[in-house]
C-alpha cells in the first residue's frame, strides 16, 4: 500500500512563492520581502496568484517525496509527468526478494478472484527467484514480474506542478491507486504549508465546472454553466 | 520484437538546423537561408556545432515514429527521457486480446527456462482475460500482467535529444531492448537525414573516451586518456 | 514591424495529432490510423481532446517560425515561453550596421514625443558605432542601444504550447507587440491547419469566462459565471 | 553590479541527493538513507555520479537565488536557459525611478567613452521619465531605455542544472557579466554545500579538454587530447 514521506522541502514555501511573486510587481529587493510580509500579505498574495491563473511563482518551492508501496502500473503513468525528478528503485541492478505487490480492490481477498490472483503474482514471482538462482540476469527475469509488483521512488516537485498534477489525479475519473498517492502527497504537504496544501484538488474545483465529457456529480458540466459561450 | 516507423519529421531537417544556427551569427534572414545554404553548407555547419557541442539548433528538427512490440519494462524506461512527448496504448482504454509479449534472449526457446517463462505468461493472460469476462476493469485485471507485456506508443523527439539519448541508449551498458530500439529509431533517422543519423551514437564517441566505472573496450577510459586533468 | 514566416513544420500536423491520440485508445497501429483517419475523423478527434483539454497528442506537431522585426523587449518575454526552441541572432557575434527598431503607437511620428524617442534611439546607435569603431567589442557597445531595437530569431513550438501561449498572448491585457506576433503566428498556422489554426485563441474563449481580475468585456468575470462555487 | 543572496535552498541538499540516488540501487528506504548515510559515504556517492555522468540524482536539491543589479542584456541571455524558474521585476508594472545600469569594463569611467555612455544612458532616462509623466504607460515608455538598464529576479535551480550552466557560463569564452553572475551563484551554493560547490565549474574542467574551436590555454584542445578518436 502506498506510502508517502515528505523528506525535503523549501523551508517557508509560501512565503518564498509571495516574496519571488511580489519582486515581479514591486522595486522592493526579494530579501527584504521574504523577512517583511506579514502571513496575512503572503495568504493574500497566493489567493490572488491562484484566482488569476499567475501560476509561475510556485515554482519557487519544491518538495521531495519518498514514495513506497507504489505498483508499477502507477510508477509508469507517474514519471509521465514530465515536469518533475524522479529517482526509482532499478530492477536491473535490485533483484526483489520479496513478493511485494499491490492488489486492487476489484480483486481483493474477499472476491473470488483474490486467490487465484494471489497464486499468480506468487508463481511469477518464485519463477523470477529461480530464473536468478540460475544466473539470469535480474535485468531479463524481471520480465516475467506482474505489474503489481511493488517499486519505491524519490520523487521531487514544484508546487506549480502539484497543483497542476493534483488538478488531474485527484479527479475521480483519474485511476484508484494514484488517487490515493496524490491524497497521501496532498496530506504531507498540508501539513507544512497548509495555504498550499489546500490548492490541492481537482480540476473542476478551479473551473467552477467539470470539462470531462461525464460529470462524477460533484461539479455540473462545462455545457450547463457556460452553455455556448465556449 | 520492436518495431520502429518514422511516420513524419520536419522536412530537410538538417537544412532547417543549420538555417536557424546562421541566424545567430549573420545579417541573412532564416527564410533566405533556407533557400541559399548549399548542402555542403549544411554539413560544415553541423560538423561545427557538433564538435563544439552547441547543440540547440538541433532543437528545431523533431521527428515522430510510431514504436511497437517494446515491453513494458523499456516503455516505463523510456519515457524517463522527458525532452520528448508520447502517447502510449492505455491499458486502461484497451484490454488485450492477444498474448503479445518479448523475451530475453536469456530465457529464449533454446533455454530451458524458455517453456516455464511461455507458460506463466500465458497463465497471466489467462487469468486476465478470465477477469475481464467477470466484469473486472482492464484498468484493474491488468495488475497481474508480466512486464514483458508488448506496449506500443508514438514517440515524438527533436535532433538535440535524439543525439543526447543515443549517447546513453546505444552505450552498450544500456538495457538491450532499450538498444534495439534506439539502433532501428537510427536506422529510421538514417534513412532520411543521413548526416544526423551518423551522430546517433554512444557517448564514448563524442567524448573520445568511456566515462562509466568500467569500458566495454572500444574506447578507453577517461583514466587512461586525461588522466589527472579530470 | 513584426513579420512571421512558417518556416517549416510536421507534415499534416492535424492527422498527425488525432492518430497519435487514437493510438491511446485503440489497438490499430500509428501507421494504419494516419491512412485510414477520414478528415471528419480527425476533425471530431480534435474537437474532443479540446473541449475534454486531454492536449497532450497536441506535442507531435510542432511548427517552426522566423520572426523578424520585434523588439528585444518582445523577444525577453517570449523566450521565457520555456516548453519551446530558440535561436535568436547574437548580438555579440552580429554588430549591427542598421538602424532598426520599434516605436510604441504612443510614441509614434503623431505624437509630440515622436521626434524625441526617434532622435533618442538613433543617437544612441550612433553612439554603438563609435564605439564599435574604436574598437570596443560589441558585446559591450550593445549596452547602450534601447531595449526598442530589433532582432530576429527562430522559434519551433509544438501544437500544445501554441494552444497555451496563445491562451495568454491572445488576451487583450498582454503587451501589444506581443499580442501582434502572436496574430501572426495564429495566421501561419492557420493557412497550413484550420482546424488548428482556429484554436489558437485567448483563454477566455477556452474557459467559458474571464479569470483575470477585470475583464475586457468579452466574456464575463469567473465570479459572474461559477461564482461562489469556484 | 551584480549581486547575489541564496534565499532558500533545499536542506542538507548533498545528503539529498545522495539518498536518492542510492534509493536507485539498493533496497533501503530513502527516509532511512536519509539518516543513516555517513557524511564519508554522501561525498563517495556525489564523486561516482559526477565521475560517470549519472546527474539525475542532483535534480533533488535545489537553490532560489535572489539577484539584482544586473542589466537586461544579461538577464535575458539568463532566461533562455529553461531548466530553471525565474520571476523578474516586470518593466510594465514597475516604473524605474532611479538610473541603475551597469557600465561593461571597456567603457568605464577610466576610458575615453565612459562619459558619453554615462550621458547617453541619462539621457534616454530622462526622456523615459518625461515620458511616464505625460501619461505614456510604462510599457511603452521603457522602448527607449538601453539594455545596460539593471533589473533582478529569483531565480531557482536545482543542482544538475546549476553543475550544467556553469559548464557553460563559467567559462571564459562566456560573456563577462554572466561569468560574473555564476561566479557569484557558485560562492553562494559553495558556502551551504561545499562538496557540490566546488563542482561549479566549467566544461573543460569535467570534460579533461576544451570542445570550442579555440581553448583559452587552461586545458588542451579536443584534437590534442583524443586526437582521430573522436
Amino acid at each position: 500500500m502506498v506510502h508517502v514521506t515528505l523528506i525535503s522541502y523549501t523551508p517557508h514555501p509560501e512565503r518564498t512563492i509571495a516574496a519571488a511573486a511580489r519582486v515581479s510587481t514591486s522595486s522592493i529587493s526579494a530579501t527584504e520581502l521574504i523577512e517583511k510580509l506579514t502571513p496575512e500579505a503572503v495568504d493574500s498574495l497566493l489567493t490572488q496568484l491562484l484566482t488569476s491563473g499567475h501560476l509561475s511563482p510556485f515554482e519557487h518551492a519544491s518538495f521531495t517525496f519518498a514514495i513506497e508501496g507504489i505498483s508499477r502500473v502507477t510508477s509508469h503513468q507517474l514519471v509521465r509527468h514530465r515536469m518533475a525528478s524522479y529517482t526509482q528503485q532499478s530492477q536491473r541492478y535490485v533483484s526483489l526478494k520479496e513478493v511485494n505487490y499491490i492488489t486492487p480492490a476489484t480483486i481483493s481477498a474477499k472476491t473470488e478472484w483474490g486467490g487465484k490472483y494471489h497464486d499468480m503474482v506468487h508463481a511469477a514471482h518464485r519463477l523470477y527467484r529461480e530464473m536468478l538462482n540460475a544466473g539470469i540476469p535480474a535485468e531479463d527475469a524481471r520480465y516475467v514480474l506482474p505489474q503489481a509488483t511493488e517499486t519505491r521512488l524519490v520523487m521531487t516537485m514544484n508546487a506549480r506542478e502539484l497543483i497542476h498534477v493534483c488538478e488531474l489525479r485527484l479527479c475521480l475519473r483519474a485511476q484508484w491507486e494514484i488517487v490515493e498517492l496524490f491524497e497521501k502527497v496532498k496530506a504531507e504537504v498540508e501539513r507544512v504549508a497548509p495555504r498550499l496544501g489546500v490548492e490541492l484538488k481537482p480540476k473542476c474545483y478551479r473551473l467552477g465546472y467539470c470539462d470531462e465529457a461525464q460529470s462524477c456529480g460533484i461539479f455540473p458540466t462545462a455545457k450547463e454553466v457556460v452553455g455556448e459561450r465556449r
